[in-house]
């Protein structure tokens, strides 16, 4: 039986969400005996209660290619969670009803912790209202912390940029630090789970002993959201390696908390100096040390920039991205509804995986977080388990490529198909 | 006659600096008959006065090359700038006798405005005291503010990394802009040039027209530190570009400045929120547009990532610092004392350059604004003039050899050679 499809990015969107769409795409063109047309949702699961669908039909094959390179979301995302399905059965209805004004039987949705939740409710939802639907999710955050999958692709490559970008700013540092800045705050993204703040940790070198002074001792300090800041530790460390080393560099996740479960960011420590901070973990922490140590400090704020860094994704991360597009259509072909398509590790190195999958029932509502052994003892770095994860997920690179010195990304059509149902719906 | 040679790195290092380093070892390296060996001051100017020299001749040829892909400043910058002759004599007198000891005959300074100013001082000094030395200096400045060369070595580099995360941070903001952020606040380095904000502006689309909401149209805002700060405009632009764009990517310059000549990142702003800032003029630029009109933002700071990303240099750039880096040591060797080796352009599209040199006394102590022609009437924009002018120096891209996903950076041995002073020099 040939049904149309739908597929929707949702939440914070990453440099190879769109590979994953591209890869939907072009594996439903594949099956043009059981998929008709891929409609995409213009803004997410928005689409699809608005009724505004992007027919992807419309789109040359060489522009769904140049998805595989273009970082955001080619069709919009969107911060709309749905919610229960007792109190809110009014919009999953819509979609319902949208989808069958649109013969559509597929529902792929490519996010994160919250899309795994919608993407089951809707299967519940179909499966009460009697309405034929499969719905499947693609994996997608640059936090990484979904469960069951080895890893979220979004995160490889943002591994791979701030481990990058600390290696960098740390020669910078160094160079200066005889006579002006010794200190570098980088604040990176994970609210909840310090997969990001741990990926820096790949700038230190491997080497079990390094003279004073070198550059692979940094990040000298990491401070995850698993950890409480403990002032007075995190004061001492930073002085130890300028004293050591001449300069610190520290990486600060944004989700960092002191011991009362407080973000740093929003929390009382203003009243410590004095100052009311305009957000931004960065600065305060900077701020913190000049005031304690007396040293002279950069900080920067990466945000976008991190998870939008198309110019510099992991290689291996890129191909996760497609692979799990891929499977996605995969299994709903194969009829498994309410699943996800997940990265399977088979060993650490050399480095092997295959995609399979998992029943959303057991993603939805789950956050993974560093597991105790990937932290160091002292709270402040990451374990040789640790760096045995990640090291495989930010290898190889995938450039874009490049006209007059900038990345050549496409933009689509973004065409709408023309409405069926005579009413809108309030959101 | 044969004589060694100093080589020093000063004030904020680049991308490429340590290209141009390269350059004048291997140029060095090509006249043993007229070199001898090449030290670099450890620290800059400082390892002259504290007589710590680094003997470059201990360098594999290998480890060499790799400098062209590494950067940081790899024998140590600093911010020490000498001052005036007659009130500190001193130290230069230190500077000679640290040369003359050694059998220095050439000095050649990597800087921007400042070390131009020192590089002409040494040059008077061992003039006045009958040390014969020949001072050539070798442009780098990632504010691009020095003046009659064409553009300064690590310009470019920024600039790319610059107009590239701008163009990729604004395909996330436009995927997020309908139900979540319609706001991107980035800020860039120049504290008293627009150049590095000016770049943000080649992210831009060429299209005379674009249809409403396309990411060609950001940055919709650049605010310049030439630009007296304009609240109401600068308000109303914003409104205007979320109105018909649906968000609105600002980039603004750290040296930005209220109609006082203040830097908004200091300035009376904070009372108008009641807030007081950390430093950073972004969040405090996205607090004032959350405040007046509404709209969520998120801000980046890239501070450091942006001078050092070796990782997406300008191919441009990169041939500008090894080109002037070589032509210095030739112009020492055709005794052309106080000069400076400069990039000199000979057309826009196709473009062509050569290396000359100019005097350093018209150099030093003058800086090079954005040009009035360059900034667009209402002030928040630039114009098809600087385009032209900044297009090429982007052009090219030459990454550095990765190994394991992380780029593979030289570290050198830095060994000193052994002191020939008796006495040490308080600084």
């Amino acid at each position: 039986m040939r049904k149309n499809a739908f597929y929707a990015q949702s939440g914070g969107v990453t440099a190879v969400i769109n590979a994953s769409a591209a890869a939907v795409i072009e594996t439903c063109r594949q099956h043009p005996d059981r998929i008709g047309t891929l409609y995409a949702g213009r803004n997410g699961i928005l689409g699809a209660l608005r009724e505004e669908l992007i027919d992807t039909s419309l789109e040359s094959d060489e522009s769904i290619a140049a998805l595989k390179h273009t970082p955001g979301g080619a069709f919009g995302s969107c911060r709309h969670k749905l919610k229960d399905i007792d109190t809110h059965l009014a919009e999953y209805e819509r979609i319902i009803e949208v989808f069958r004004a649109h013969d559509i039987g597929y529902f792929f949705y490519n996010g994160g912790g919250d899309s795994s939740d919608t993407t089951l409710k809707m299967s519940q939802v179909a499966e009460k209202m009697g309405y034929p639907l499969t719905c499947v999710g693609i994996p997608k955050t640059v936090d990484n912390d979904l469960p069951l999958t080895d890893c979220s692709p979004g995160f490889g490559s943002v591994a791979k940029y701030i481990a990058t970008s600390v290696m960098e700013a740390t020669l910078d540092i160094k160079s200066m630090c005889n006579s002006s800045t010794r200190i570098f705050v980088m604040e990176v993204m994970g609210r909840h789970a310090g997969w990001i703040a741990a990926a820096a940790g790949l700038a230190q070198s491997e080497q079990a002993e390094l003279p004073d002074g070198a550059v692979g001792h940094a990040p000298q300090v990491i401070l995850f959201p698993e950890v409480a800041f403990d002032e007075a530790a995190f004061l001492e460390k930073v002085q130890a390696s300028v004293d050591r080393d001449g300069f610190c560099t520290v990486v600060v996740s944004e989700g960092v908390q002191n011991a009362d479960g407080e973000f740093l960011a929003k929390s009382g420590l203003k009243d410590v100096f004095g100052h009311t901070q305009l957000g931004g973990v960065a600065p305060l922490i900077a701020n913190l040390i000049k005031d304690r140590l007396g040293h002279r400090y950069h900080w920067a704020v990466a945000d976008y920039l991190q998870r939008s860094a198309r110019h510099i994704v992991s290689a291996t991360d890129l191909e996760h991205a497609i692979a799990v597009g891929r499977h996605a259509v995969e299994l709903a072909l194969e009829g498994k509804n309410a699943s996800m398509a997940i990265i399977v590790r088979e060993s650490d190195e050399p480095y092997h995986w295959h995609v399979g999958d998992a029943p959303l029932s057991e993603i939805a509502n789950v956050e993974k977080f560093m597991p105790d052994n990937f932290i160091s003892s002292d709270g402040f770095g990451i374990t040789a388990e640790a760096k045995r994860y990640l090291k495989p997920l930010i290898k190889g690179e995938a450039p874009p490529p490049f006209k007059d010195g900038l990345p050549s990304y496409v933009t689509l059509r973004n065409e709408l198909v023309a409405k069926k149902l005579p009413n809108s719906f309030d959101i």
